[in-house]
């Protein structure tokens, strides 16, 4: 178990208020995320039908997977062994019409919660249609309401322990920009520098091991600068080409992303002007984040600052994120852009990425940040520029 | 592109006869490994909606996507660029209420698509209950059927480019798990032994280059050797430890899984024992498979086989795979277990995963084959035995 059992205690109360206040008697998480924010539990089982139910009506969350991840569940969790349940095998992928949703309605008609009003992750990708409707069809008596970021909304928050594990993320995410930058070069194939990088992230510092991030060495360059999620190729880079690496460190399943440009050559003119925008923007941006401040206003002033060197970032400039599963990293909660008026707290946690694509030129730079007590600090450090080789 | 573009068309003529024999005038497919067969779309950008349109009325499938990520489309896929569309950046996880299906709706009525029978991939981890939810209430006239595993029934059967992709990442994984068995060792932090086959797995061979598997490397050890899905940590390995590597080549997105168990020290003697009664039992099943046969047959010859030696394994022998993006590089059709009445045809790919757990001792051993004109034949070519080190 990586928190003490008082964590995760506290972490099931606060979703539990959430839930009153909502209406929902029982909520069904199915985003891997959550349930392991709930629980603790930890595992590559989720390409199969999985969940934690929380009731108002019990302590203790119930978790609910495949019999042969039940192991990893008594190994992570802090869950005693009668809410830790589990289906047999061939309710996966079933020749038979067998489906796990079967057995979790089983579980629920169990317990008694048939006929409550169960809160669901409507638009969770591990959240399925056909769940809702195995659910809907076999528990006629119980009420369904969207229940699509309770947690998440729990988890904007992060704990001091959270934030030593993303701060772990960060030093694992230096060794990995610096891997990078190091790694990529004129007549290197892509594929050995996203191996090299791979290698970074995973084995981690000499203190602490790194863990798999939620998203793949992002690394467009040359043609395909424009193609900001484009996974690596085996072409050799050439001379005179950018290459973005969108990195991150992950410790525990805690993040730390980074992005940074680096240059194969001298640069153009228009590039390091760019680049020059980018940081001032950036570094004011930092200047203004402190607790009661707007998403919005964050963007606000960030959009305000480039405009003055002529530049335009046409997507959200920042996004909530923390503990994650692939395919993302991030959050879906709150986002640094228009109309976005979540007021930032102390430890609400956010990936910054300037995206800036002008006469052909692509280029990002980022900052991962915890919102402190009168102001931000960042995860990591690690210089704000244009690399060159 | 990766294929001729004749082939993505003979994707989608086969893909269209199953459409007809299902009463489906339009199939919205949201799977990323059906978004690549169909199109050629490639990229790490299902943590947003897309999905690719195909209709009986229109020859080209239409792609939607994210705004950033329509110019990988025009890298990756043969569509012409008025079936590239995509919404802007503020549909995603949007704060006022916009959603990327709005959009998805928007042009399936622009395309006169909105009375048509509509085919939707129900139980698929990328089709949110939300996603159907929106394509219920706004295109009333449509009707919606389950069309969940239409595409994966065509990619069942691999063309022979497909099997030379798979031939490539056999390649691929014959490099990584010889690199695992020279990692993992007593005093090796497990993280440094998964960077350095994540390192192998991402850089390839000379000639080609590597891509990411769709699931990371998974090596239980220890005690907890039981919980297969648990990923590493910074733990050392001790002496008289077994180790299971789960390890997956990948060449453009297509595996060649491979399990195999190293011991460090000497073997418990049921060890070895359970090694030869696997070994045999494979070699039995694989001389066994060839067209005609079922899918139940072989895991019946398997079952017979280790019975001998008075094993059981409780989980299906194996399953159908291929093409594929996290979290699964399984296809979810056909499985080698009981009542799975699947009849064996050339160029169907299987990967068959012995996972024996007696006495506290935890074994796997794999091969990933395809099925040939007369018989089978392996993806790669390396020792099936127990390791020791």
């Amino acid at each position: 178990m990586l928190f003490s059992e008082s964590e995760y205690k506290s972490r099931v109360k606060k979703t539990k208020k959430r839930m009153e206040k909502a209406g929902i008697d029982v909520l069904m998480s199915t985003h891997p995320a959550n349930m392991n924010y709930l629980t603790g539990y930890d595992g590559w089982s989720f390409y199969v039908h999985q969940c934690v139910l929380v009731s108002l009506d019990q302590e203790e969350p119930v978790w609910i997977g495949r019999n042969m991840d039940a192991n990893a569940a008594k190994v992570t969790t802090y869950l005693s062994s009668e809410n830790i349940r589990n289906y047999a095998d061939d309710y996966v992928h079933s020749p038979i019409g067998k489906h796990p949703v079967d057995y979790m309605v089983d579980v629920i008609e169990e317990k008694g919660w048939e006929d409550k009003t169960i809160g669901l992750e409507m638009d969770q990708f591990y959240f399925t249609h056909k769940t809702y409707e195995i659910l809907a069809e076999n528990l006629s008596k119980a009420e369904f309401k969207d229940a699509n970021l309770l947690v998440a909304m729990v988890r904007q928050i992060k704990s001091a322990q959270e934030i030593e594990f993303m701060k772990k993320a960060g030093k694992i995410a230096e060794k990995v920009m610096q891997t990078g930058i190091e790694s990529v070069g004129v007549g290197v194939r892509e594929c050995d520098a996203a191996a090299e990088i791979s290698k970074a992230q995973i084995s981690g510092t000499d203190d602490f091991g790194g863990d798999y991030p939620a998203i793949v060495p992002l690394m467009p360059a040359g043609d395909g600068i424009d193609a900001p999620h484009l996974t690596w190729s085996d072409r050799k880079y050439e001379k005179n080409e950018p290459i973005i690496l969108e990195l991150s460190g992950c410790y525990n399943r805690y993040h730390a992303p980074m992005a940074r440009t680096v240059y194969l050559g001298e640069p153009p003119k228009r590039m390091k002007e760019i680049t020059e925008i980018v940081v001032e923007g950036l570094e004011e941006t930092l200047d203004f984040i402190k607790p009661g401040v707007t998403c919005e206003a964050v963007e606000e002033k960030w959009r305000n600052s480039i405009a003055k060197g002529e530049l335009v970032d046409a997507s959200r400039l920042g996004y909530s994120f923390g503990l994650n599963y692939p395919p993302d990293w991030g959050e879906q909660t709150a986002s640094m852009r228009p109309h976005d008026k979540t007021v930032l707290k102390e430890n609400m946690t956010f990936h910054l990425i300037p995206i800036i694509w002008q006469d052909d030129i692509g280029f990002e730079m980022s900052s991962a940040i915890r919102v402190t007590e009168d102001g931000c600090e960042e995860f990591y450090d690690f210089p704000k520029k244009l690399f060159t080789k």
